[in-house]
């Protein structure tokens, strides 16, 4: 399935877009830190550094795509507000952008969503539209908000802004990382790794980007080994942000920047979180530990390289662990 | 109980000592970051800022004080290494602050300390001493040990060099948050408060120190009270950090800055420790905790306030969290 306007669409986001997006969330997002741990270090043979996007606003990188989609937003197209479709994070995140604008926001969820999530949305004062649990409903209902109010559409991988603004989290490791031989997120519908590429490639020529994905839900390490984007993946992961598959827009991203998919199994995934926990101390989702997995798991690739791994949020039952089931 | 040394003891720790101890330590310790949180601060009417000591170099604040004390030692003198009676993060610190410095250290551990702990003093290579499970025991193996060795012991919160180590947290704290009206820190042994008292004070003359005590092991509170140092407190509390009784240096300098102890229960620990978990995204144990607990009890005393908290640790079993019990 491929899509003639892709090129067009890729043109429009470069490394100027995320220098114009960094200074429009400046005001409004964390600057995350960047951590380090010996043990870990000792453990994969690679110098790991951390780029905290748990603590991002909202608690995942997310916020940095829907701060700079809504800040950049017209004064009278913003009046109408924002929606979207999200049973996770990014509809938390837009619904915040919209509060610190002032502006509405529309947020569509599929029912059966689980109630932090929802609880998280409502929250940051968004208005909140059930759907049936399927991508067509969602689509039929995100509609329909949209010629009713008036609102734009921010889509949570796809759009332009939510790109370049997710690529900042990069810019902001190597600032303060420095020289990185590699840097790896975890992908889903793609908007971290590809908003990662164009930074990272533009500040590091030589870098080498990769994504971690679970193998439940590899539709974008089968969507590159095939040389065409694989949609009908069912997901089956306890990486609950990583289901969704990977969008046009960034599945042309990763074969421009050859960027490498690394799959790792959902165990993997868990007992890089509990390292985290443990050694970083930080709270993660299971999505954010697949980055530390696939070192563990495919380690020849990151002996003895300075790596850059982005922790993309801690949004997570605290009732039950991973581990504790 | 009154200490006729105390004045001179007390006299040999100031503002000098602790900006010494900062460049000592700053090859070896992290720089931890100050974190925020907007819920947070809506929840409790205060602006709040965390030092995140949970993310130090063993993860707590007590690395400071112990490689300050290690680095300060005469070559001639650190050679022969290091001896303290711990069963907690003041060993693990001590034993990393020896592995860095290249030295022996002796760690004396009472007889059913929890696994974990002794795991993390092990693993920075120190050797393990068992004990009885009294004070009186822990201190005549220490005594023994130093007796054979030579090695220098270094008290948990009572030698002068950990008290100024444990002062560069509120350094780093002002340094990066500002202007501050309130400072707060556990307390237990006070090693961390004297040192956080002298910083804060010397930085801001006007700043209020507070700190905040288990209702289980309310020694300094009931210090405070009575003025003179309580020390037949048992200690019946789920923060393992904070079962020792003040110090008698410390005792002097909470007298001397006017610190004010506020009381919290474990239950409010434990539901404060829960909100740093899920809105800080942190891992920390319930004495760390103690802070928020305070400011959320105690909300008269800091409404509108500029407050600092220092976040001590996060070395805490994740194999069940206090709420889950």
């Amino acid at each position: 399935m491929r899509d003639e306007t892709l090129q067009l669409r890729i043109m429009i986001i470069n490394f100027t877009d995320i220098e114009r997006a960094a200074v429009r969330i400046l005001p409004y997002a964390v600057r995350t830190p960047v951590l380090r741990s010996a043990h870990l270090d000792e453990l994969t043979g690679a110098q790991l550094l951390f780029k905290c996007e748990n603590l991002q606003c909202a608690g995942a990188f997310k916020f940095r795509g829907a701060c700079n989609a809504v800040m950049a937003l017209a004064d009278d197209v913003a009046a109408r507000g924002v929606v979207t479709h999200s049973a996770g994070n990014h509809g938390a995140a837009l619904a915040l952008a919209a509060r610190l604008r002032g502006i509405p926001a529309y947020i569509v969820v599929p029912e059966g969503t689980v109630k932090s999530k929802i609880d998280a949305i409502r929250e940051y004062g968004a208005a909140l539209h059930f759907c049936a649990p399927t991508l067509a409903a969602r689509e039929i209902e995100c509609e329909r908000l949209r010629e009713e109010t008036g609102a734009t559409l921010v889509h949570p991988f796809e759009n332009p802004d939510v790109i370049a603004g997710q690529g900042t989290a990069a810019l902001e490791l190597i600032g303060a990382g420095g020289e990185l031989d590699l840097v790896m997120t975890p992908i889903s519908g793609g908007g971290l790794i590809g908003g990662t590429a164009i930074a990272a490639r533009a500040l590091l020529p030589q870098i080498k980007v990769y994504a971690a994905e679970p193998e439940g839900a590899a539709d974008a390490f089968e969507s590159l080994r095939r040389g065409e984007r694989v949609t009908d993946v069912v997901p089956d992961t306890i990486c609950d942000g990583l289901r969704a598959s990977i969008g046009a827009v960034n599945f042309s991203l990763l074969q421009q920047f050859a960027v490498k998919v690394l799959p790792v199994s959902d165990a993997q995934s868990i007992a890089a979180m509990r390292l985290i926990f443990e050694r970083l101390k930080l709270v993660i989702e299971p999505s954010s530990a697949t980055v530390l997995a696939a070192v563990l798991r495919h380690r020849e690739h990151f002996a003895g390289k300075r790596v850059g791994l982005i922790l993309s949020g801690g949004n997570v039952d605290l009732d039950r662990l991973p581990w504790q089931r």
